[in-house]
C-alpha cells in the first residue's frame, strides 16, 4: 500500500537509547534512566480510589465532547488558585492528553501549507504532528542567552500563521518570564500569528512560578495536561483553554476526531486535583532532584547547562566534549550505565552537540546516576 | 482569532435532538432514547475488577505506542476465534478508540487534497475528519437494492486515493457479504485505491456473521473498537490491523499524535475479552431488541427499512411521510416522546427523507418506544 508524504515523520532517536538500555538490562546490567520523559509515580492513590468506586456504580459511557462539567469547573478554579486568573469554565476543553490538544489547536487554526513557528530545541512532536496534518513547521533556532526560548526577532516577518511556545520547555526546562511571554504575545498579535502556549509542565517549577499566557491575554490557546504535575501520563487526559469565540469550533472538531476524552481518566483527574498531599510529596522529590542535578552535573563536567527553571530536564551543551551526541549517549550508556537522550530529537540542526538529562525518577536513582556520570567523565579525562 | 477552512466541520444535527430531549426531560416529560449511538451497559464488571486491582499495584504510565503486547496478542487470537484468520499480533495496533484509528489511517495513507470515497448514508465523522485533515471526502450515494452499501460501479473511475467502508454500517446496520466485500476490495486494488474497513460493529450481528476484510486480503486497513460489542465507549480504546509493511509508518505517527492509548483502558479491554458471559447477556438484549424493532416499526408505519443485519440501528426511508426529517423528528419527540435521529447527519443530500432508530438501550425502553411510535403514527393517520 502506498503511503502519504505526510506520513513520513521522523523516528525518535531516544527510542534507540531506550532499546539499547532495555537490552543492557536484559543482559543483567544496572541502568539508571535519565532518558525518560515521564514521572516514575502514578496517579494519586485517592484519585484512583474515587474511580474504583464510581466505575462499579455507573456505566462510563461517552461524556460530552468538551468534558465533564464538574472537571471543567474545577480546572477553571485552578487558574484562580495558581495564577489569580478568573476563568470562565466555558472556555475550558478537556482533551485526551495534550497530544489531542495539539491536534485540535492546529486543526482549528491552520490550513494545509500554513507555516507554524516552533522553538528549537523543542518537543519533537510539535514538528511531527504539524507535518502529519499537512502543515509546515518552521524551526526557530533559539539562543542560550534567551534561555533557549524564542524572542520576537526570531519570527517577525517570517509569515507565520502560528507560534507554538512552551514554558517550562522540553528539553530545556527554561521558562519565559512575564516580560518575555508578553513580548511574544504582542509580536504575534501584531502580525496576525495565532499564539499557542504549551503549559504542561506548570506546577513543576522550583524558584519562580511559571507564567500562564492567560495572565497576559485572552486571545491565546493554552494547552495543559494531567500527565506531569498530576502524574497521570498513561491516563491520557489534559485540557485546553481557548478564546470564547473558539469553543464551538474546537467542540465540533473534537466531537468528530475524539468523541470525548476517556471518561474514567476524567474522573481520576477531577479527584487528583484535590490530592494535594501526594502531589506535594512528588514535587518535593523533583525539587530535591533538581538541586542534586544542578550541583552534580557541573561537578561531573557538564558545565554548559540551560537554566532549568522547571519541568524535570536539564539540557546540556556538550560541544566541548563531542560533535556526535548520539555516539556520546551510546558511550555514556555503555560505559557509565546511564541512559541519556541525544539532543537530535529536539533540534535536528544543533542537537549533535547537546544532551538531555531527565530527573523524573526516584532521588536514589539520581544520586547513583550522578555518581556514575562523574566516574565516567573523570575516567574519560 | 482567525480559524482555518478545515476547521469548519458540520455540526451534528442529532445534538439538537439530544438537547431538545434533555429539555423535555428537565421539564418532567418521559422520553425514550432511540437517538443514542452507544450501549446503555458499561464495561464488563470482571474487567473493571481487573483494573481496580492493577491500578493500585503499579503506576499506569505510558505504554509503548503500539499497545500492550499481551493485548495485541489477545486481539490477534480473536481473529482466529471469530473468523478463522491466523493473524500476526505484530500487525495489531491498539488505538484510542476507532476515532484514533481513522486519524492514523487517513494520515498514513493520504496527502492534502486526496479524494477518499465514503458511502452515503454513512458515519458522519468520516467526512468531517477527512475535511479536518485537509483531505476531500467524496460521498458515494448508495442504493437500497445494494443494502445501502457501495458497489464497484459507484467509485470506479472517480480517482479515489482511498475507499472507506463499514459493515455493519451506521446508520443502516446493513452488511457486506463475502462476495460484495470481495468485489470492493478487488475493484479498489485494481485502481490503486487504499481500502479501509470499519468493523466496529462486529460481534453485534443477528442472522449471519459479519465478514472481516482480513478474511479476503492482507492488503487492507481494518479498524475496530472496544466500544460496541465490548460495551466500552467511554474508555476510548480500539484497534487497527494493517499490512505488515505499514506497522512502522503508523507507529511513528501514533507516537507523535497519541503517545499511546489509555493504559487503564487497555487493561480493561484485555480482561473484557474473556468476560464472555456478560457480553453474551448484552448480545441477547440486542438480539431481542432487534426482533422487536423488525416487528414493531412496520406495524407503526415505518415499512421502508434497510435490512438491519447488525449493529443496533434501523434506517427508515420516510419519504412517504415527510420531506423534512428534521421537523418530523422534532414532531415525534414532541408528540410521541421518542427521540430519533434525522438522516441528515449521515446523508446530507437524501437524509431529509430518512430517520435512524437506535435500539441500544434496555428492552423495556424499546417496547415502550415502539408503542409510543405506533400510537403517534395511528393518531397522525
Amino acid at each position: 500500500m502506498r503511503n502519504s508524504m505526510r506520513s513520513q515523520v521522523d523516528p525518535f532517536i531516544v527510542m534507540d537509547v531506550m532499546e539499547a538500555a532495555r537490552r543492557a538490562e536484559a543482559a543483567g546490567r544496572s541502568i539508571i534512566h535519565m532518558e525518560v520523559g515521564q514521572p516514575g509515580t502514578g496517579a494519586p492513590k485517592g484519585a484512583m480510589q474515587a474511580l474504583a468506586t464510581r466505575m462499579m456504580e455507573e456505566p462510563l459511557g461517552y461524556t460530552v465532547s468538551l468534558g465533564l462539567p464538574e472537571l471543567r469547573a474545577r480546572i477553571a478554579r485552578l487558574y484562580g488558585e495558581w495564577y489569580g486568573v478568573d476563568l470562565d469554565p466555558g472556555r475550558v476543553i478537556v482533551t485526551s492528553g495534550s497530544s489531542a490538544g495539539f491536534l485540535l489547536a492546529f486543526t482549528a487554526l491552520f490550513d494545509s501549507g500554513d507555516r507554524v513557528g516552533v522553538g528549537a530545541p523543542g518537543y519533537p512532536s510539535y514538528r511531527q504532528i504539524l507535518r502529519a496534518l499537512g502543515l509546515t513547521a518552521v524551526d526557530l533556532p533559539t539562543a542560550p542567552e534567551n534561555r533557549y526560548q524564542p524572542v520576537p526577532q526570531d519570527f517577525v516577518g517570517l509569515d507565520l500563521a502560528g507560534l507554538m511556545v512552551a514554558s517550562p520547555g522540553n528539553p530545556t526546562g527554561t521558562m519565559l518570564d512575564r516580560a518575555a511571554m508578553g513580548a511574544l504575545i504582542e509580536a504575534a498579535a501584531g502580525q496576525g500569528t495565532s499564539f499557542i502556549s504549551d503549559e504542561i509542565y506548570h506546577g513543576l517549577d522550583y524558584d519562580t512560578r511559571a507564567i500562564s499566557a492567560l495572565e497576559l491575554s485572552n486571545d491565546v490557546y493554552v494547552i495543559n495536561s494531567f500527565s506531569k504535575y498530576f502524574s497521570m501520563t498513561g491516563w491520557r487526559v489534559g485540557w485546553m483553554v481557548v478564546p470564547e469565540d473558539q469553543v464551538r469550533v474546537v467542540e465540533r472538531i473534537a466531537q468528530n476526531m475524539f468523541i470525548c476524552a476517556p471518561h474514567a481518566s476524567q474522573l481520576v483527574a477531577l479527584a487528583a486535583m484535590d490530592c494535594t498531599d501526594e502531589l506535594d510529596e512528588n514535587l518535593a522529590v523533583y525539587r530535591c532532584n533538581h538541586a542534586l542535578m544542578l550541583e552534580g552535573l557541573p561537578k561531573a563536567g557538564f558545565t554548559e547547562i540551560a537554566p532549568p527553571d522547571g519541568a524535570f530536564y536539564v539540557y546540556a551543551d556538550v560541544s566541548a566534549l563531542t560533535n556526535d551526541s548520539r555516539a556520546f549517549a551510546a558511550e555514556i550508556l555503555d560505559k557509565a550505565g546511564v541512559a541519556v537522550t541525544p539532543g537530535l530529537d529536539f533540534d535536528p540542526v544543533r542537537g549533535h552537540q547537546t544532551l538531555r538529562f531527565s530527573y523524573a525518577r526516584a532521588t536514589s536513582d539520581i544520586i547513583e546516576g550522578l555518581e556514575r556520570l562523574k566516574r565516567f567523565m573523570d575516567a574519560r579525562g
